[in-house]
């Protein structure tokens, strides 16, 4: 077995506010890490060719580059490879990873452009680095509206379930759907990418005239990455839940665009990230 | 409420084998729709930029180019938009769907490089028009082997939640674990992207010396997409198997690359889409 024990992992704790039933408390977390990372090509004498950006968990970063390259064709195998620069050790939980791997044979840099490494998932601006851009981008969201009960909050999980009919036949859709504060659905949109299906849900209400979105609230399937949340926040959405959890990153992001964050919505309770004070009772 | 309920939805149908204990059928299944969908956008007189390219589920195409383009801030709202080319609904499901977005003003193409469109989960070649592509770059899997038990196989999601830890402590991360073919754990690798998890066990194999993978079966935590599919067969992974559902184009890719494609596989039973004689008894 190869060194699955001993991994560079970057987990990051949070303060949430966990409500169960009746019961509200705050409490300490534990968040996935999420961070940019690039992934450079060099041959002997070449600079380094910037091949693609990834969203990644931190931790076996060299695997990352090295396989991303050989699954897209890039490489053959471990002949082609002089080495890896991972950079320092100590800076490696920098938005600004970046990670060359050395060939050596040249690496044709119009491979890059040729083979379309494009948004699968809408990556758009990546990390921290560019926290400061998106806020930019963003109108302030609406301070302390809307209000939304947590009744409401817990009703939405069921109320888009019984909208979704693909989702229950094949098992294999994302979800977003868009909400009043009282919890009518407004707008549903499927993909099975996450990122899909709520850029159809904003692009059907842009089209429809009604951006922006401040009086609404998002319920998404899957869980929750910073392009989520960067993508809810430059909509207007003030008020974005998941089935699932946040990364470190979507929460860092909320936090900072004013956007209240819940997770892990299923049952009796959810989990609040970051701005519970839209959240009556909180 | 919009128009929720009548979306352009593809879904296709397949013939699976379904196992359920010591019960083996087979019968017929609904796939999750997935094709590549280019995202275009032009001025007034101008030719259309490639923006991105996205995996997706048809259906809704305006609304996602749309949409795509607000939340990457690259429109502000309907007054920037004069209108949106999908083409003939004829040939929507085609995988050379390109949808034009026409702006009201000029769109600046040097936007689109400046912003990083680029890989968030590594979409590299996109859909059926490149089926044959993939196909030339794969050495031919081996035919036949490795054989597998139905028992093997069942068992492989507990080996693999035994051996994560972070999963069980954030509830947010992708898993991909390589096993041989009696169900031994080899390499486990996590990350909020799945394309990533993969991406890192093959990257962690090759810098091993362990290319092609001809004598291990992968197990991924997710759903399959086409790519999944892609690079795991790029590196030789005859057996694949998934905790959740396959899409159209993934089952698709695994019957031509000759990959035995197993998804579903939770508690005592799992569908098998593609090339289910490397399963013993099937």
């Amino acid at each position: 077995m190869t060194d699955n024990a001993a991994p560079i992992r970057h987990v990051a704790r949070a303060s949430i506010v966990a409500v169960r039933g009746a019961t509200v408390e705050r409490r300490d977390d534990t968040l996935t890490g999420e961070e940019p990372m690039e992934i450079r090509a060099a041959g002997p004498g070449q600079e380094p060719t910037a091949v693609a950006v990834t969203m990644r968990t931190p931790g076996h970063e060299a695997e990352l580059a090295v396989g991303f390259l050989r699954t897209e064709g890039l490489i053959d195998g471990p002949k082609d490879v002089a080495g890896v620069d991972v950079g320092d050790p100590a800076v490696l939980a920098q938005p600004d990873d970046v990670v060359v791997v050395r060939l050596t044979r040249p690496f044709d840099p119009s491979l890059v452009a040729e083979r379309h490494f494009v948004a699968s998932a809408s990556c758009g601006i990546c990390g921290k680095a560019s926290l400061d851009e998106v806020a930019v981008r963003c109108d302030p969201l609406p301070a302390g509206r809307p209000s939304v009960s947590r009744d409401t909050i817990l009703c939405l999980p069921a109320t888009l379930r019984d909208a979704q009919k693909v989702f229950e036949t094949t098992g294999g859709l994302h979800a977003s759907g868009l909400f009043t504060p009282t919890g009518d659905l407004v707008t549903l949109r499927e993909d099975v990418g996450r990122h899909n299906a709520l850029d159809k849900v904003v692009g059907a209400e842009l089209l429809a005239g009604r951006l922006p979105l401040h009086d609404r609230v998002l319920l998404v399937s899957g869980r929750v990455s910073f392009e989520i949340v960067q993508k809810a926040a430059v909509a207007g959405i003030p008020v974005l839940c998941a089935v699932s959890a946040p990364s470190d990153l979507a929460v860092e992001a909320a936090e900072r665009l004013g956007q209240t964050l819940v997770g892990f919505l299923r049952g009796d309770g959810f989990n609040v990230y970051a701005h519970p004070e839209r959240i009556a009772g909180l």
